[in-house]
């Protein structure tokens, strides 16, 4: 059953999460010659920068690693919204000394396409993942006929179902706990969203593709009691934002050294779409869940110049501080050795 | 560490949880007899009604069990509050042809007090837990003198150092998952509320004494799962609801039986405070949350009439289906059954 699993040629299938601004081809590179697998975040990337993202990895080493899109479907442009978003952030421009009327397009996330498509075509990758669901079924397809194993995070049932029936080879579960955007992509109410404790053995019960557990694995303890409950594989993100590999900000890093599980919330204000951050000013100050927020992609825009000014200032007051909610357990050491660690932690069950 | 857990004389630290309102001895004495601990929830009884039970307990087991209690402050009579709350149900009175002016007391729960500890004092049980953190620190003092073992809930790790402090000798780390009330009672707000995956190692991590793990908690991997992340033992709710030792009513059965774990959700109004339940007509169309709940437990008066009438019309339409989000996993069988299964598991953590 996780055969393709074994075939990636990994000491244990310990998998780091792709997180789009935090890292880029150094965090992959040394997780995947550490044995685990690597990811490259490709939602904020242009094709000619995704081409030139795999081949850093490929220049640091030649083994599997992972390549991740987004697969949403870009919202219409909403005048009316935009100016809504605009009015509620204008006292913070004002107080920054910023110009409202110079709000940009910002730093948007482009879901997967034939563009994307023919850069992996190049050199495909091992894996492909997406996060909110999956990209069209021609695109899929494409993919598919690659030869990389197809990968989409589920975070009800529900999801996992619809991600097996649509032909994925792997499922990530993807708990509460988790810090980035949820990949919720069936439902947008958040009482459907479960810790993984119970997510967990529920997929790895419905489904019979292999699933990867994510969402508060940053221990060698969390990593047993995953596979306890069903994981195929654990995928970790948290752990590694505090690395040196990853290009984690200075702002995000302090907030994640100080940060307890009850600092972070769910928020849809720097992207549109509900994503695990540790709480900010801004996030404080509109609530976490403001509907004014306009849809994802779209609060990029207004908010990327209130956090360039505040991270100039060193604030993270406007900054997305993703973080999963077990962040205060996640020691500070090399990529490399955290991967050693959660590969033993694998091998360890009975520890 | 955990040395007085042994000297409970358990086959294995597997707790019952105590379930006010669905079950009274004879679940207690059918797990305390299988080799856990059985458990009798004290929040709804008078003193000649606790004493009556724990000698029905003492005539079927001479094994430990635990006596529980809940220690919230009454809040003070607000009759505003309360025409609001009726205001709010006048329509399903109206439908169920009820008179919403003879809105009584209706099943209300009462704090652990001095007459309680005189039942107690006539013949201490080995267990003493509270939720909604501890009672006086005179009462509590009487209740340690009785040779009891004081026990109560934490929701965050706040809630466990504070119950430390104060003198508790275990702890239960209530995840996110747990059916019926949270235990909550240094913050009221629902963010900080964790699941177990993330909350349980936070708490062992933080405490010197044993950490009881709830919440999700129905198979054999998910005591595993505890066990790997730093349980010294677990406590059990949902899973002996479906039980037939339980007194669990037939439409809370009917509900257990059909339910998955994205179908709860946690709601303020059967009681005044978060609690997760099934969701059922009065949580979809009030919405669980509503504020127009009273504070605990006054809330309760005023649905009771509505969930007596519908629950005669066979109806959970207004009854407080209490469940965690496990709910699907626990298979039906008698109490003693799913205990042995749960020590087994316990002893059999490399399986």
């Amino acid at each position: 059953m996780t055969h393709w699993l074994d075939a990636l040629g990994l000491k244990a299938p310990v998998w780091q999460a792709p997180m789009a601004g935090s890292q880029h081809h150094v965090l992959a590179a040394a997780v995947s010659n550490a044995g685990g697998l690597g990811a490259l975040p490709g939602a904020m990337l242009t094709p000619d920068g995704l081409r030139a993202m795999m081949r850093a990895v490929r220049e640091r080493t030649s083994r599997a690693f992972q390549v991740n899109f987004f697969c949403h479907r870009p919202p219409a442009q909403d005048s009316d919204a935009l100016q809504r978003w605009a009015q509620a952030l204008q006292p913070y421009y004002r107080q920054l000394g910023l110009d409202a009327t110079a709000i940009g397009q910002g730093a948007g996330r482009t879901p997967f396409s034939a563009e994307m498509l023919a850069v992996l075509r190049e050199a495909p990758p091992a894996v492909v993942s997406f996060h909110f669901g999956l990209p069209a079924a021609d695109l899929l397809q494409q993919v598919k006929a690659l030869g990389c194993r197809v990968v989409s995070s589920a975070t009800t049932v529900e999801e996992a179902l619809w991600l097996e029936q649509h032909g994925v080879d792997a499922i990530v579960a993807q708990g509460l706990e988790a810090g980035g955007h949820r990949g919720m992509f069936l439902s947008n109410d958040l009482n459907s969203q479960q810790g993984l404790f119970v997510l967990l053995p529920q997929i790895a019960r419905a489904v019979r593709v292999p699933v990867i557990a994510a969402g508060g694995i940053v221990t060698s303890d969390s990593v047993r009691a995953a596979r306890a409950l069903g994981a195929s594989g654990v995928q970790v993100g948290t752990a590694f934002l505090k690395t040196p590999e990853a290009t984690t900000s200075a702002v995000h890093r302090a907030a994640l050294r100080s940060a307890r599980g009850s600092d972070t919330a769910l928020t849809v204000l720097f992207s549109g779409r509900p994503a695990r951050g540790i709480i900010n000013r801004l996030m404080r100050e509109l609530g976490p869940l403001n509907p004014v927020a306009p849809a994802f992609p779209l609060a990029t825009a207004g908010v990327a110049p209130l956090r360039s000014a505040a991270e100039a200032q060193g604030l993270g007051d406007f900054s997305p501080l993703w973080s999963g909610q077990h962040v205060a357990a996640a020691r500070e050491c090399s990529a490399s050795e955290l991967t050693h660690e959660l590969i033993a932690a694998w091998h360890s069950l009975s520890g």
